[in-house]
């Protein structure tokens, strides 16, 4: 197969678009699109001080790549979860990406910071891990970003995460997780910042594509608590349409971006954000969920102790 | 496995609603779902003149069998669509149907009444089966029950198709198609008949149960025209995703219907009904799709002859 723009062999063979492109113009091509994305969705702009999250796979990986490659204000941010190998041979895609590239890293320990890795505490609240992890990976960019005054939050989500997700609240149609879910939230009050997802308008292959082409040594194994997730069976059954009728993914999250969750955002009603009793962040009731977690953890840890 | 009800064997296990039933109990169960969604959804009473669409599956008669049993007054309505032996096979068992239970028929045949049926008109207007297919049907239920005096048309569609059909708008967010998806419209105008789904709360395996459970001899081929459509594709996805999560399509279109669809009927401009000016249906434009689609059909034809 020939490259759509050149006479070069195509790496890259990219049906939605009912095109096919080589190294050279699959790169310029997923620049051009991330750049695309990040303006229409007003992200940031190169004043902003932009902290990364960063967790060492493709996706994380790619798009710091890409902020560092356009000079980006950007600081990594890595969280080591303590999941075991997963966890370990995360933080070294992560550390030596930033020392390749001089770039700046800031790394939170979970257990070091809050007492318990990923695995104990899902163990200890008897709550699967990825809730207590995502709540977990929010939390800590946000109160980090805030602390260390950076402007934006930025993720690594591709498009078949954004879609995944989408359809999960699309399935129990959860009007509140709709209007919040967006690939570019601005910040609300000083302690929540700004919190975007350059790389949403981009598949997971084309995202992998990107990585390997640019010779990003990115973790490839997945985590070990994903196996069984319900994002994996949403991911796989999108997959199964996409692969019928490409663009699907596309149509799924570009149209409710565009014709649907601003229907969901005029019929919420206003709500109000209170400082945390315990940390000060941002939340909708007296004690934000991340700290009811931890002192609900620390409790049974220590009655389990007793 | 032991009925929920009673200590008999269970027939049928039905994980969405965490039980298990035995004939009777089912069957019970079927009816009573059946009829709560006929009185929620405010589709008709016993003073209304039901016609009822037929294919010979084992949605339609189950429907069908239903009305006849509580006494409803209902005919049915068959097309006969000229699809090889699943036509033949359709119209067998809808008229053995009807003849057990002395129950009235009409039957309509496409060649007949209308010149083609659907495998030349789609090879002649060069469009999918299922395309023209599903204009027909809609177009011909309606107009019978117009110049014949019914007040509502009623379906045999299930909670799979209802799921799938809502899933194709959802994917493609498109609001007029999403804004009529609806169990129960009413009338609009003296020539827009209401249309109903009695059965959009019960999935495909439970209508298929009820069907065997009380003998009823429907035809259990799918029609030929179906493999490789995009409603199989879309069902195949929902399944998967329900055996993960038992009482997802039922949450993703009764959420639907309460929650979503009262904001699009709020953000769809009014449209105006006009009548065709060939045939004097309701149609948005001047001359309504169905005519529009056999003057094509009868056009290419006749060139084609030339």
């Amino acid at each position: 197969m020939k490259c759509r723009k050149c006479p070069s062999t195509a790496s890259i063979e990219l049906k939605r678009h009912n095109s096919a492109l080589c190294k050279d113009h699959y790169l310029e091509f997923f620049d051009t699109q991330v750049g695309r994305a990040i303006k229409k969705q007003k992200m940031f702009t190169h004043d902003d001080k932009i902290l990364v999250g960063v967790s060492g796979g493709k996706d994380s990986l790619s798009l710091w790549d890409y902020l560092l490659r356009n000079e980006y204000d950007v600081t990594g941010l890595h969280i080591h979860l303590g999941i075991g190998d997963y966890s370990a041979n995360s933080f070294v895609a992560t550390k030596e990406f930033s020392e390749a590239r001089n770039a700046d890293l800031i790394t939170i320990d979970l257990e070091q910071s809050y007492g318990m890795g990923i695995p104990l505490l899902s163990q200890t609240i008897r709550r699967v891990p990825c809730s207590g992890c995502g709540l977990s990976k929010r939390y800590i960019l946000n109160i980090e970003a805030y602390k260390r005054n950076f402007s934006v939050v930025a993720m690594g989500h591709n498009l078949d995460d954004e879609a995944a997700t989408l359809l999960g609240n699309i399935l129990h149609w959860e009007i509140s997780s709709l209007a919040r879910q967006s690939p570019s939230l601005p910040s609300k009050g000083a302690n929540l910042i700004s919190r975007v997802k350059p790389l949403y308008t981009m598949t997971e292959r084309e995202v992998a594509a990107n990585a390997i082409l640019r010779g990003i040594s990115y973790i490839q194994e997945d985590c070990p608590n994903s196996i069984g997730a319900k994002s994996i069976v949403y991911k796989e059954a999108i997959d199964s349409i996409e692969l019928n009728s490409p663009g699907t993914k596309h149509s799924l999250v570009a149209g409710f971006l565009e014709r649907i969750r601003p229907l969901m955002e005029n019929s919420q009603d206003e709500f109000h954000l209170n400082d945390c009793t315990i940390c000060g962040q941002p939340t909708t009731s007296e004690t934000c969920s991340f700290c009811r977690m931890w002192a609900n953890a620390h409790q049974k840890a220590s009655s389990n102790n007793n």
